[in-house]
């Protein structure tokens, strides 16, 4: 069993770093923060005696040596980066159960014929540069590396230019390492689990994403003088659009998810009609066909709204990734090992998109999740126990030691 | 008549100053380029003979005396603050007619008998700091000067601290002078006069107007992994909101205007089902007992949206004013004069608000507009012809000097 208090520890230093405001973590991607925050996972990493390897993409790669020099790494990890106003245990957890399952090792003076390298996957979040997943995904060959360091935040600041003002950039050619295979755990985000009062979720698929852009121009207008129907309210016409994005997700229910969580108005004040609105719609499903479904109804359906009101309406795909099986072999030793331990458990479809997903097309990966508190994720309050960070984290560590073969 | 070349020149010159991004202005009320634009009125003011007075809440007086030493004066001005998208005319003409109404008395070399103060009013847009009309309405004892010094801009700042970092926080008491009567030249913001091919709109009401700040509390969740019932969507409850606003404004059709010009969706992040919406709610009539009724309706009704999505909601008004009747007397001065100088002309209901709305409350009070290009405002592309401004600053120096007796 691995060293809970020691992986807690840890998890609530790392915390320090880019406190947010309610008791959670803002330490977005290649801001100042994340630097820090990599920092003292390297000096966590050197101190369990590995090795720490940098791609061009920022990703991080800590490895413990195996005893067969011709064996390929078994990989575990996650991502060390928040949403602005983010939890503790997203993605974190993953990074430092990856490390955890080193120390453990360490502990037991247990050699494993691979090496074991614990993982940091550079912005998978994607809030401050679109899309999620980007350097896992640059890693897996689904977008060129170029393309990825052109990716602008809010403030037209470039992904590669931050990451090298972060010093973060390494030498390493992204994708270059193979992989014997891989592992993430991660907490559900979800409330199944707890629902179901299971310890472990064996994580089977991931559901598939897509993230389109809509850009609505009306008439920049002054709210008071404007006569109604001369009104081109591009506000409104988000409304409307809103509202079917919700018709849309549910009329798949249970197997589609739909919002927008980002939405930028302008000029945005009080007494201009907006003449522009920018907004992210995230669709979400298990099945492939849904999600194409929803995507060619956005559109027909968003234009036809524009039509009738009178705007300008543009879609750009800004991200998205197809449902995900993860690899069977992967899975059993995740299932295994949570039977083996004796943890109850049951299998899960990943409701989030995760490095693993990506990860997949490269490497056998498998994912195992462990429960929040209500399903909380992407709120400060995002909480966990330490008992289910302690069974998630002995069940990575019977997983990926069983790969890594003794 | 007024010398059009000089006034429009003044206008272009002023517009250099804090310029947009599409041919307009964004010189926002006390920032440094608000602060430029002053000291560039104050040196036109003063090469005119004129000497400013300056009062705690930034109001600008630049007197050109009167023959008779017991006249109160005759005021004529507008505001030279704009929208962050603004064009170069909303509130400008009105400052630098009052100009050019004491230029061409220069000119012409004719004393009144009361003296003529050309004014700015701070803070007329209302867009950093809410509400509207800040300190025309805090002369007009509408407002406490405490309250008005304590009103914030999105990024936390006062009101008080920026008027003073400014350097413009003069020592006069507010609403101190006396006034004989007030005169405001505004662009009409709206499209009736330049449809009825009039040049001149005799203003003889304006529109009351209600701003109500509507908070909606959900919880920020994951947009991945948070099943669709489990959801507690600020935006979409925001979205329903943005349809009532405009269906309770269209069920007075056509006596009232409804819409939403701001609106901050928290944490704005792609991935995150919004926690919280804030945005503001702006109704106007000139009907005060519609306004009421939208008032009332939009509280009823967002709040059974609300409670239908499991969503708390918060209501706060955040600005208003009850429709004004213009002075009969200053009224009569201003259609007398379109009608001696020849100028087609029409009465007029202002749609927006304006400064003289609150000093009407405290001086005998007129305005004068001109047509703009399509009714357009808070726009950077707002226009209107030379001709439009020649008219309005015609018809406004023969008011103004019949007002102040030769
Ligand atoms: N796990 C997670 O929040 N990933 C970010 C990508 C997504 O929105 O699913
Ligand atoms: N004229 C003008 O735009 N005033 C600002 C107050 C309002 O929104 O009516």
């Amino acid at each position: 069993r691995i060293n809970v208090d020691r992986l807690w520890d840890s998890l609530m230093e790392m915390a320090q770093i880019g406190p947010g405001v309610a008791g959670g973590n803002n330490r977005q991607t290649l801001t100042d923060e994340d630097g820090e925050g990599r920092a003292l996972f390297q000096k966590w990493c050197e101190a369990a005696g590995c090795s720490m390897g940098l791609d061009q993409m920022g990703n991080m790669f800590a490895m413990r040596p195996g005893t067969d020099p011709d064996a390929l790494p078994v990989y575990v990890g996650s991502h060390l980066d928040t949403q602005p106003t983010g939890g503790k245990y997203d993605g974190v957890l993953g990074v430092l159960a990856g490390l955890e399952v080193i120390r453990t090792l360490n502990d037991l003076g247990i050699r494993t014929k691979h090496p074991i390298v614990a993982t940091n996957w550079t912005n998978e979040e994607g809030t401050r540069f679109a899309p999620a997943m980007l350097s896992s995904g640059v890693f897996a060959g689904m977008h060129t590396q170029d393309w990825a360091y052109a990716r602008t935040d809010a403030e037209g600041k470039s992904f590669g230019d931050e990451l090298s003002r972060i010093g973060w950039r390494g030498e390493e050619e992204v994708g270059a390492r193979k992989m014997h295979a891989f592992f993430e755990l991660h907490i559900e985000q979800g409330p199944i689990l707890e629902a179901e009062g299971k310890d472990i979720g064996v994580v089977t698929h991931g559901q598939g994403l897509s993230w389109t852009q809509v850009t609505i121009t009306g008439k920049d207008a002054h709210t008071g003088s404007t006569p109604m129907p001369m009104r081109r309210n591009a506000g409104l016409g988000m409304a409307r659009v809103l509202e079917k994005v919700d018709e849309i997700a549910l009329s798949h229910a249970p197997h589609a998810v739909g919002a927008a969580g980002h939405i930028d108005v302008y000029p945005n004040s009080r007494n201009v009609i907006p003449g522009k609105v920018v907004f992210t719609v995230d669709f979400r499903s298990p099945d492939l066909s849904v999600i194409e479904d929803m995507e060619a109804r956005l559109r027909v359906e968003g234009q036809k709204i524009a039509d009738a009101m009178g705007l300008e309406v543009a879609f750009e795909k800004v991200g998205g990734f197809d449902p995900v099986a993860f690899d069977e072999g992967c899975v059993s030793a995740i299932r295994n090992a949570a039977e083996r331990l004796g943890y109850s458990h049951m299998n899960i479809i990943s409701g989030a998109g995760h490095d693993a997903c990506w990860i997949n097309r490269v490497a056998p990966t498998a994912m195992v999740m462990c429960p929040c508190v209500d399903g909380l994720s992407h709120n400060e309050a995002e909480e966990i126990s330490k008992d289910w960070a302690a069974a998630g984290t002995d069940v990575l560590f019977h997983a990926v030691v069983e790969t890594a073969e003794i």
